[in-house]
């Protein structure tokens, strides 16, 4: 799913570190009824929420699924796209986005595999789930085999196949796409480095 | 995560068919500036999204990650709570919950574990992911071996143990519920029913 550009207030500010916050942190208002929201702890609850005193309405901050897909070729390599967006713009990631309301997670990373990589996959398997934390993602990660020959789509400027003992791991974007990836190579017996290196996680 | 009583404008309201929807289908106002939100399809996107004119804030409404376990006792049985929440009040359900900013999906299914049924539970496998497209719930399960002795939590009226082939499927809670016991039980090499009820998948 794109993010277009905003004028303002964007959603995915970022700060000093460069790390992405939850859009929804910089609420001040109910989008009910339109009225300032205040941080209270609602009845029943233990934290503190942004709570609409007129309408009584909670905003509940849920963190946000991102589906992807580790594709996967018949000469066992994989398939990594060169982010053209920011966060991390130019490091490698396998394809993946943010799911849509109505599609499920095996949908949301067929359809980011065909927008990002211009791919199809065949029957999908479930790899992990990895949380980051900070910006409230919950990554979840099948691997499949590609059907096709890819090609760079929108939010990337490159495609390309990794042998397992090529993977980059010194240019891949998120501590995520590191721990997927390591879990992967592990699941199949090949080699993954000692000393893994930790992205700077947006 | 308990969900407090609303007076007005309810979040999870439910339809005639008593189907939840999701809360931010039901926006009007931006969270950012207060100005009203228009359906339009932002610069580059490709579906209509709640776009605020004013502030450029772009609501993209994401589906909710649900974290659960299903815990095991060494008997091999498995760990069901009552529901004394709404919806589907009165149904069977292993714990599980909506996820908070800051925790990972591991912490969120433990900590809903020991609030739901008052138990902890030892190393955490993923099962499966369970997407509910109407409600625009993502439901990640574990399995985990259950340490100490159960009792009703919060949001609960009660907790039992199941052993497989005694399952209620006939009154479990949700779709993806069934789904998810459906395949507990076959990875372990249990007998499923041929013909699964379908619960009214809220």
């Amino acid at each position: 799913m794109r993010r277009h550009q905003r004028r303002r207030g964007s959603p995915e500010r970022e700060t000093g570190e460069g790390m992405s916050q939850h859009p929804h942190l910089f609420s001040r208002y109910c989008m009910h009824c339109g009225q300032r929201l205040i941080s209270a702890v609602p009845e029943g609850d233990t934290r503190r929420r942004l709570v609409c005193f007129d309408c009584g309405f909670v905003h509940y901050i849920n963190p946000r699924p991102v589906a992807a897909v580790i594709p996967v070729s018949e000469r066992g390599e994989v398939l990594l796209v060169r982010r053209d967006i920011e966060p991390r713009r130019g490091t490698w990631v396998f394809p993946g986005g943010f799911m849509d309301l109505g599609e499920t997670a095996e949908e949301a990373a067929r359809r980011e595999t065909r927008e990002e990589a211009h791919l199809e996959v065949g029957e999908l398997k479930l790899l992990g789930v990895y949380t980051r934390t900070a910006p409230g993602i919950v990554l979840i990660v099948y691997e499949g085999q590609a059907i096709g020959t890819p090609s760079a789509g929108h939010e990337t400027s490159e495609v390309a196949w990794f042998a397992p003992e090529a993977i980059p791991w010194g240019s891949l974007a998120f501590d995520s796409t590191v721990a997927a990836l390591r879990d992967w190579a592990r699941k199949h017996g090949h080699p993954v480095p000692d000393d893994l290196p930790s992205p700077a996680d947006l």
